[in-house]
């Protein structure tokens, strides 16, 4: 990397990919701010990338989302990997207290230097949990993790997309959340790679594995069948099945020449989400505001004003 | 509108506002299709809009989204009012038969020619949801309804922003669903001008209410405090109640001249969505899927390749 600029961004690379967290923090924050050092630091590290095993970790809210994701950091650890996790909360005024649990939950691996925790906030403009997560999940690839592991809320459009784009997508349900027809209605059965039965403990639990099952009937046919794992992973019953489930599906990925094709889709859904981040930079706020009032006092119509914040 | 599919439009629009269902039917599909005829249509429709009052409905999976739109249908129906409804549903491949059960319940309304019920997709490109629903409600408050009603699955960040864009936005909550704590995490609170406390019968319903209650106490001053509505959706129970709200909300917004706010923030957020469209319709699909698998295989950084794709 070139220039005085270049140097510091040299020397937090080297940080970084000795593993020093509040390095791999600050090039975070750089990808997270939109920082204008982003196309050389990104061009830098291209070519580090591609080692870590991307996971997404998504279902409804109260699934069990933290402490799965929490558990399958400490069997990963176990095994010797080094383990980023990405989760992405929408950032309310009120989530403070409310996220505590969750931190709580995680803090189990705070002092791990082998685990580092991002939140990521996914509230804001179009496109930008998007445009943001995937850059942060390649630094968090180049800099060294085994596994890059990524949360979301998982019935939202944005959120959704962000935990499918990873090589192997866990979709998580629990009995008595209206089973498998709400994660149906969600729109994420047809994203999983592989399914969990969280609080399988609970009464239910075997309808909702029937219910899975027959859903997974009316999937597309392809070579890849999604396992169902039973977990409860608030006792660690049955993350080593998960685990297994997703080493399974990486040996399958990289046999069949999957892998490939998941991560240029990856790419391909990046490169949409940048192509929106540079649409909206370019717009003008002032006169954004001043077409927006005309448009809702009908002086103007949506398509002619669009026409003047293009340029057009 | 000019030339012979002006014609075509001019009728279209014409049986639309005597209220002729299949007419309306149309002219929301040109809209879904992102028909080249929509600048004339979306500008002839304009001066006709701003009668309609637009009420978002959200919340998570399984809190009674459906049964509580359908109760309120039924209400604003006994007022008089002529009642659209957007239903935003995932769409996924496995929702036909998950679906219908809400298409069920909202069969009720299926004969009553006062009454026009949408299903708009969720999933696929970015800014879809958040362009196409706005253009929707803005043809449906053209042609002449009283309310438009716009429910979405509340947790995801297009889903929310959504919801929020309405004149009043009503948030469900349901006892035992992890209560306002995941409604906090959802990020939906801080949106909501009325909450609701659904399924009111069950246990530890006055719990979800004390703890809303103090989440709204870390809430943002301002001159309007969201109430909170008991209801009992499936039974009826409560919907008078929030058909209040809905009314002293909206009595409110005019009062204050608020509405306008309203409106102008929607129409911004529209006529960003709709950059966002212009931006991703400009993309050659066959270059981004050959950059894409040059960004994948590290050959090239993502940078380069959005100055490719946008032609900088």
């Amino acid at each position: 990397v070139a220039g005085a600029a270049g140097a510091d961004l040299d020397a937090l690379l080297a940080g970084a990919r000795a593993g020093r967290p509040r390095d791999i923090g600050r090039l975070v924050s750089l990808v997270e701010n939109g920082s204008s050092e982003l196309p050389d630091l990104l061009g830098s590290l291209g070519p580090l990338t591609g080692h870590a095993n991307v996971i997404g970790v998504t279902g409804p809210p109260g699934v069990g989302k933290s402490t799965t994701t929490s558990a399958l950091v400490g069997a990963l650890r176990a095994r010797g990997d080094r383990v980023a996790v990405v989760a992405v909360d929408p950032s309310s005024p009120f989530s403070g207290g409310a996220l505590l649990g969750d931190r709580i939950r995680m803090s189990e691996h705070a002092t791990d230097p082998g685990v580092f925790i991002r939140s990521v906030a996914s509230r804001g403009h179009l496109g930008g949990l998007a445009a943001t997560t995937p850059q942060v999940v390649r630094v968090l690839d180049a800099v060294g993790f085994d596994a890059v592991v990524v949360e979301t809320v998982g019935v939202g459009q944005s959120e959704v997309e962000v935990a499918a784009s990873a090589d192997t997508t866990v979709v998580l349900v629990a009995p008595g959340m209206g089973d498998g027809v709400q994660a149906a209605k969600a729109g994420i059965l047809e994203v999983a790679d592989v399914l969990v039965v969280n609080k399988a403990d609970l009464p239910g639990a075997d309808a909702t594995v029937r219910e899975l099952r027959q859903a997974l009937t009316h999937r597309p046919k392809g070579d890849w069948t999604p396992p169902i794992v039973r977990t409860v992973a608030s006792a660690g019953t049955g993350i080593d099945d998960l685990v297994d489930a997703i080493v399974e599906r990486r040996d399958w990925l990289r046999r069949t020449g999957r892998l490939g094709e998941r991560r240029a889709a990856r790419s391909r859904a990046e490169l949409r989400a940048l192509v929106v981040e540079a649409a909206l930079s370019r717009i003008d706020d002032r006169q954004l505001d001043a077409l927006a009032a005309q448009v809702a006092d009908a002086e103007l119509d949506v398509y002619s004003a669009v026409r003047l914040l293009l340029g057009d």
